[in-house]
């Protein structure tokens, strides 16, 4: 808990109470970097029709276009439900500090979101999930990889 | 493999392979409804400085707009490499029917991707993970899910 600032899940959890108010999912999140919020972001999967719209990614697109850098090394979350794990994905990718939530994934489940499905889901190999999954051999697939592994002027991430 | 279709990964591919030309990340992806393919998706974090633009969550978000629907049911991916994490995890958040990948989370890591090391931090419990993660206790967090719970007129996903 040790940097812990109450104010910024104050701002999280204010978020989520708001979005319900104008039709959105009950979740939000903040971005903080040198103890100042730098980037809002609340659930609008129905709102604007995209299913990939939750807070966490929302607000990690806002800090990532502001600070104009894909890398939020240096930054923490703070988000009014434990992560789901296309979110957490997102973190483990912006490469963000520290995460601090507040309700948990049992507690989302409890009103109706699959957090923790899959989160069962992504424990288990891909043969036996219930999206079916089909490794196929292409023979040029691994082209793009090789081009990339040899590439000298590429900017890795 | 039943309903495979070697052009739909084929297309995946090509746009894995034009995207290293042109500065991206070596990955590519397609959705498919009823035969056609609705959206294209490469990777475009450098590019956009964007995290969460992998091929898969673009596409995703270009099919979705085209749809005007969060919900993809009735879609399939095809994807040049095994979604990782975070577009398994939207993957499932916009019902999208089947997966079919070609390139490994292996193949991945073995030209410097994290999808296998961030596969295996879902796998286990939060205090465990390489990002600290804090569940705090804040007493209206779950307010907002009170209020959804209880909503009437919202519109689930």
């Amino acid at each position: 808990m040790e940097n812990y600032n109450e104010k910024f899940m104050d701002e999280a959890v204010r978020l989520s109470v708001e979005n319900v108010k104008k039709g959105g999912g009950p979740f939000g999140a903040v971005i903080v970097k040198n103890g100042k919020i730098i980037a809002r972001g609340v659930n609008m999967v129905t709102m604007l029709n995209d299913p990939t719209c939750h807070a966490e990614v929302t607000a990690i697109r806002e800090a990532s276009g502001k600070l104009n850098n894909f890398d939020l090394s240096g930054c923490e979350i703070y988000s009014s439900c434990e992560p789901c794990p296309m979110c957490l994905g997102a973190i483990y990718w912006a490469r963000i500090d520290k995460i601090y939530f507040a309700n948990t994934k049992t507690d989302a489940r409890n009103i109706g979101f699959d957090d923790s499905f899959i989160y069962d889901e992504m424990k288990i190999p891909a043969e036996k999930r219930k999206i079916p999954t089909v490794k196929v051999i292409h023979q040029s697939a691994i082209e793009a990889f090789k081009n990339w592994d040899e590439k000298t002027d590429k900017t890795e991430y």
